[in-house]
């Protein structure tokens, strides 16, 4: 980073951050689990382009928000990691799901870990950021999953807005 | 704003407060109190270019996160005032300001308020809400002011480090 144009935290913040692309990668990361480029790029719901994934990498491992090693587990494939600093931008990430969902034309299938998330509290983003820790930073686990918590309300809601998809179909025939 | 690029909520937050300036401009007028063209340039900390601010101005009015009006109080000039959906977005910039206090080369007086705001919690932004909603929305005063809190910590921040540095001076000398 060049030099700051002020020392405001909150310009600081958003000059380390950069652009919306940078959050939109840890969020992928974060929640989503995909640490590879293959991974990341075919995973986009905001279908992110290649040479701009590429870019946000890079800036992100410059910025101190990730690091890159070779994967143990697939040969020529590189792994990326959230360090503890990217670690700490998940209440950051929850603050701005909540404003999104109530002042933005927020999906339904796409807001309801954003809703656990809000109703847990600083409680479960504790939680949620120690298993970060063991998943990207090789800490011993704590606690069980927040994310495949998560990932069960995902799924039933996805689950639920394609069956009254279809008793709407059923309805309506 | 175009069609966004997906429902996430994250993400619609991240393409409705488009880059950078536009948070820096809604970070000043919530804070810094400054409302008129002019006096926003002219305070701006961040030394913004004026073709900058007019721009995210319009951009903020058009998202629906800033009004503008002709100023009853000075003639030929506008006033903008934030938007209830401007005032929710209190929690994030204090979620961005926590983030930078803890990871950025930080200035102390710049990050006291950030400081008390973390301390109070959610009573206290609510409290900075209400009174918000009392300067730009006209609401009736709920509280004391929580920015009259803000600024004499910040004022004396500002003179506990003029004092620490005069002391320096005197003793190197």
């Amino acid at each position: 980073m060049s030099a700051p144009r002020s020392e405001c935290p909150i310009n600081l913040t958003l000059e380390a951050l950069g652009d919306r692309w940078s959050l939109i990668v840890v969020r992928d990361i974060m929640f989503g689990r995909f640490r590879h480029f293959r991974e990341l790029q075919a995973n986009s719901i905001e279908g992110i382009a290649s040479n701009i994934l590429a870019d946000r990498l890079k800036r992100l491992v410059e910025a101190g928000l990730l690091t890159r090693a070779d994967d143990p587990a697939h040969k020529q494939k590189q792994i990326y990691s959230l360090t503890e600093k990217a670690i700490q931008l998940l209440p950051l990430l929850v603050a701005m799901g909540a404003w999104g969902r109530r002042h933005m034309p927020a999906g339904r299938e796409l807001s309801v870990r954003q809703e656990l998330l809000e109703q847990g509290g600083p409680p479960l983003w504790d939680a949620f950021m120690d298993e970060l820790r063991t998943l990207h930073l090789g800490a011993p686990a704590k606690g069980p999953s927040v994310l495949a918590q998560l990932q069960a309300a995902y799924e039933e809601a996805v689950a639920t807005v394609a069956e009254s998809a279809r008793d709407s179909r059923e309805t309506t025939r």
